[in-house]
């Protein structure tokens, strides 16, 4: 099926019925895709808190479920060619990140997020933690966090399965004030796998 | 000043105004204390997610500051005499988890934090990642989390410093299922220092 754009600096909210697989590729390699999975905006989400434990890890690999906050699977990583680095760590980043950066009204992934559920109607009442797909922040053996650049290579993807129905919203982040997204912010893409 | 019981599997919230200290005490060893912070239960509160790439790391140490979800300075770690492992990573179990557990209705750290919140009059309209006081579960270095018991003795406590005005909730876990608590569920206490 046809790959749709997530341009660069914004989200796109899209539904996804149980059993559907989704792939995200990294069309230019380095750019890092915060991606929320919703089963009820107001009530029930994709949490990497709880998902953590479920996996027994932070970084997810292939065959691991991601669950919601009351725990039920809801995202399968099913494939993954960039290298399976990704964060679950990191918040979002939102105005303040970037008012801290000395960026007031930056473009950020947060905003990003409300905005892409709004354009379906939708309204979530906080901001999960999201999966930071190809985001190359892992905790060093003392427990320290650097952000790095994605180790992934252009054209790289993961795939992702539906374990229920669900409105999932990718942001291909503004960030461009650290090496979150290497040289720069630029599109990625999406397609349904058939 | 004297010290108040947080009674084993409840939880209690107290109102902290910016400046003070209240000292969390591990007062059988081994008991984990789910930790929140409230500046508006409605709109802001302590954020581990925002608060990991504040602090660079996973597990706070000694001058570490936590932040909000605006990503405000909101609890500052001044002392530790516990050995320094807490989780940042994991959510508050809750009656899900017991639910997985085959122990349906459960008490559970989620439902105390509503309930002490509510003692005060008080609604937050979800639950945040807390931090999870002395509780031992460091990612290894290929990223695997396993709970173990902790490495705290009794006595053993944590200062923190309020950055902001807050309600605090501590919940004394009920994890009974698990090696969170070690030998099982117990009081812990804290106190305001003068």
């Amino acid at each position: 099926m046809a790959l749709q754009r997530i341009p660069a600096r914004t989200a796109v909210a899209v539904r996804v019925a149980r059993g559907e697989r989704v792939r995200v590729v990294n069309t230019h390699g380095q750019q890092v895709v915060d991606t929320w999975a919703f089963v009820d905006p107001a009530a029930e989400w994709m949490s990497m808190e709880h998902s953590r434990l479920h996996m027994g890890r932070v970084n997810p690999r292939v065959g691991d479920t991601f669950v919601t906050n009351r725990r039920r699977p809801v995202l399968t990583l099913i494939e993954d060619t960039s290298g399976g680095v990704h964060d679950t760590l990191l918040a979002a980043c939102d105005i303040y990140r970037y008012e801290l950066l000395g960026a007031a009204g930056h473009d950020n992934c947060t905003d990003n997020l409300h905005a892409a559920l709004g354009e379906l109607g939708l309204r979530a009442p906080l901001t999960p933690s999201p999966l930071n797909l190809f985001e190359n922040a892992p905790p060093a053996a003392d427990g320290t966090i650097v952000i790095a650049p994605p180790v992934s290579t252009p054209g790289s993807h993961v795939a992702l399965r539906a374990e229920l129905d669900l409105v999932i919203v990718f942001s291909a982040c503004p960030q461009d004030m650290a090496a979150t997204n290497g040289p720069g912010p630029r599109d990625a893409h999406f397609e349904r796998l058939a």
